[in-house]
């Protein structure tokens, strides 16, 4: 039975949230349908600000349940939260607050989903590895790299002062460009590949690097088939998506607001329907 | 077509809500009905809170178009607002807020409410008049009739410090008890007749005043028909129900809200779902 807007609303229902620079329909439409289909009495909507004190704040004063964190507000909000949990603070990076009686609990799922699907993709911590960006995503990639056993890892990026700095972090190299490396794994944590930007045509590494690597990390979600993705795919390579992380990590915040795991076939039919 | 929460709501939907200690379902139901009814892309839901002025600054920061406000709340929130509009300054209490991009303007609808439905029952303003009750309702009753032209009202109250506070505010008498008074109009704004009260069964004024009056005005809404209500309209008195001044406050609100003024049918129908 669906439940309509009308219908189902009530003053108990309980409300999940995002807030970000540019809130997509992503989050809202994965939660939402999860919710339908589980049968629980919640309803999530993406909401944006230019105040983020005062939104945490009224997070707590509303009872809302629980928040996802976007850019650029995924270290801006630590001081605001109380009590961070291992996965926030192994990259002092929070996009999971959750909501106990007042008390924040922040959380980074997107850790936990890149460190999963390196595990269940097998591929192996002996390889050499590449990240290019370095920004948040970047991050969760290269600790989640360094925290499951990869010795060598690069991080490659055009900004030498956040490019030096992620790589300094966790005592990496860091370089501009690829250049005449090739590494195992190839990971691009760069907007490169994303519809409607800039780069949307491009690959983040040239096709020789690529032919070169065992496995490709895509961390853009929409497309699910980058033209990196396309690329490795037509190589034969072992691929991990965007749409994979997004999914995995919208899981984990899902059980974490409504203490519910949605099944496997659930997960994907849920990530299926925030993308059409 | 029925808006379902998995299809309907995106991250532009804007979201509506009521803070209140004790919230009923009333608002949510009441206003999500018109949303359906009208195509509109909103959603409401009732919230309370223990942290009044965080909850406000949350209303802005998140951009939350309105928001409902209920005892306790009604003067607190007066020095959070930005704007106070007329209708709230009168009384000195705000049971609406607008968001206006960040500005939060502040309306009282039930005192709206209360003037229209004199002037619609065409009750002569050269009735005397008592109004039972010293709370917030009492207080928009009272400045309702005094700013239109009523030049003879007593507060009844047993509570003398809030009664007689209430009756100085405004340059009126004041009574514990109705005693021999046979005021030609009979306002309850006590909770006396509210259902699962105290006083569920009761009528605040007595037959013999009921019968003396000319016209009655309940402002208990629940249920429509009080005792009060019953024993006025049984000697064909002019009656205006509590159920009327929810139903004009909230259409009020909705237009502040939406732009969109619900016709009578559509506000009576709305009024209906939401006590069902």
């Amino acid at each position: 039975m669906s439940r309509t807007i009308r219908d189902a609303l009530t003053k108990d229902t309980r409300l999940c949230m995002s807030l970000a620079a540019r809130p997509s329909n992503i989050g809202t439409r994965f939660h939402n349908y999860l919710y339908e289909e589980l049968g629980l009495d919640f309803v999530y909507k993406a909401f944006t600000t230019t105040d983020l004190p005062a939104a945490i704040a009224g997070i707590r004063a509303l009872g809302i349940r629980g928040c996802g964190v976007s850019m650029p507000h995924k270290e801006a909000c630590i001081e605001h939260v109380d009590v961070m949990h291992d996965s926030a603070a192994a990259i002092a990076s929070v996009n999971t607050i959750v909501n106990e009686d007042g008390v924040l609990h922040a959380y980074n799922t997107d850790y936990e989903a890149v460190a999963t699907l390196l595990a269940e993709h097998r591929v192996p911590s002996s390889l050499s590895a590449a990240v290019a960006g370095s920004g948040g995503m970047a991050k969760a990639v290269v600790a989640a790299l360094r925290d499951n056993g990869f010795g060598e890892v690069t991080v490659i990026a055009r900004n030498e002062v956040t490019g030096r700095a992620l790589a300094d972090q966790y005592g990496l190299g860091w370089r501009a460009e690829l250049g005449e490396l090739r590494p195992g794994l190839l990971v691009n944590a760069t907007p490169i590949g994303m519809s409607g930007g800039p780069g949307a045509d491009g690959l983040p590494f040239d096709e020789d690097a690529v032919r070169g690597s065992e496995a490709v990390f895509d961390v853009v979600a929409l497309p699910p088939d980058t033209p990196l993705v396309r690329a490795a795919s037509a190589l034969g390579k072992t691929v991990i998506t965007g749409a994979e992380v997004i999914a995995l990590q919208a899981a984990a915040q899902f059980e974490l607001y409504t203490g519910v795991r949605p099944s496997p076939d659930q997960i994907r039919r849920a990530s299926e329907y925030s993308r059409s």
